[in-house]
């Protein structure tokens, strides 16, 4: 994914060694490779592998740490803000969701810092006014995210527009012949046991078509159910 | 958001309990009210207390901690399983953006259940077997994320698909009690006829237990399913 080597995460003073970590293996989870982090907090290295985890071993060893911000904002050539709060002098001019398009458009030519406010306060009025753009993640109540569930959140809309991913299915889905073998099966089991709830014969066996519809009967499954309804007409017939 | 009332977060024999306070405020932060833990490790309420911070307090606090995963699945409509691994044996049908609209959408009518796994192991087969649907969140490598990360995701997304307004016809599906009355008229019915295609009768019935399953069967259908194996029964047995 060589659009991710543009992109760069920055912390800015965080507080907690373990949020470094866990930062660092969300990173390798969706793939960015840069973590920036500003003036930490009793950085304490032996803390951070530790909930890095082996998955964010690489990213949290590559880590570089700076006392200024403007040494990672003057290297780029845009700067997003992240924000939980949506008030008064705070401009935040998009959602996630509404932004991540662009993001991922940016990337592609251009180096792109996203800054993470320390954990209590986030980014000062003044960072915030010196990015690019500033984008929140809508919450209930506008509750402020853990600062690594944000960066979590930020980076797997980035990564699920890069990737649009498909998992591909692999379920083979009932034939239109298995359907009616199917329903014409269940015709004769219901006629033989006299289950016929009402008089009106051509509406009942409408709903009997539409139950099989509505069962989304995949072709394995269709066989299983085929091999039950055989044995009992066998059966019922036998008797 | 009464929605969300209906939707019960499950984390399965979770080590640690930071993450247990984390995942706490994550539920907070996207308006889940009901948090489950099954089988915690040597959970301590004052460790999740300090990672919960005042937004999880809440959710902690009334957090419901049982022994048995059949404690909750018994009690809701809709059972989905989380999982990062995509191999062999454990079937993934969707990933998370896929199946966040029908999520959501069940969320309407019926109570839904999502299942987290341990930190390192995951949900075993059986558990991910007993699931209606399993999930997955993509990432980069198929790196396993951050439990709490996984939480915070999944809830992202439903919090984002519950914003947008939807037309689709809200569908009740089949209870626990009547997917349950199903399966063991099913199994009356296949050892009337001797349907039992090979030797191993475990796994047979555990296969008719995931066939129930597949058919996602509304409340509707279900009844008209129990009715027509009613009378073959009374038919089989007649005779």
């Amino acid at each position: 994914m060589k659009i991710m080597e543009n992109l760069y995460i920055v912390l800015v003073r965080p507080k907690f060694s373990e949020n470094i970590g866990f930062c660092a293996r969300a990173c390798a989870n969706f793939g960015a490779k840069n973590l920036v982090v500003v003036n930490p907090e009793n950085f304490d290295y032996q803390i951070a592998k530790k909930t890095a985890t082996n998955i964010g071993k690489n990213i949290l060893e590559n880590i570089e740490i700076i006392s200024d911000i403007g040494e990672i904002t003057n290297k780029v050539n845009f700067v997003i803000g992240t924000t939980a709060r949506l008030g008064e002098q705070r401009k935040v001019n998009y959602s996630l969701v509404e932004f991540v398009p662009d993001i991922v458009g940016l990337l592609e030519e251009n180096k792109v810092a996203i800054l993470f406010g320390n954990e209590r306060t986030g980014l000062t009025n003044e960072e915030l006014l010196s990015c690019d753009e500033t984008i929140t993640i809508p919450t209930y109540n506008n509750t402020s995210l853990n600062l690594s569930h944000a960066l979590a959140i930020v980076l797997y809309e980035i990564h699920k527009n890069i990737e649009k991913p498909r998992l591909e299915k692999e379920i083979k889905l009932a034939s239109p012949k298995e359907k009616e073998l199917i329903f014409n099966m269940l015709i004769e089991v219901i006629k033989e046991v006299n289950y016929i709830p009402h008089n009106n014969e051509t509406l009942w066996m409408r709903n009997i078509k539409e139950f099989i519809n509505n069962l989304n009967l995949t072709s394995r499954n269709s066989k299983i159910f085929l091999g039950l309804l055989r044995s009992t007409i066998k059966k019922l017939r036998r008797n």
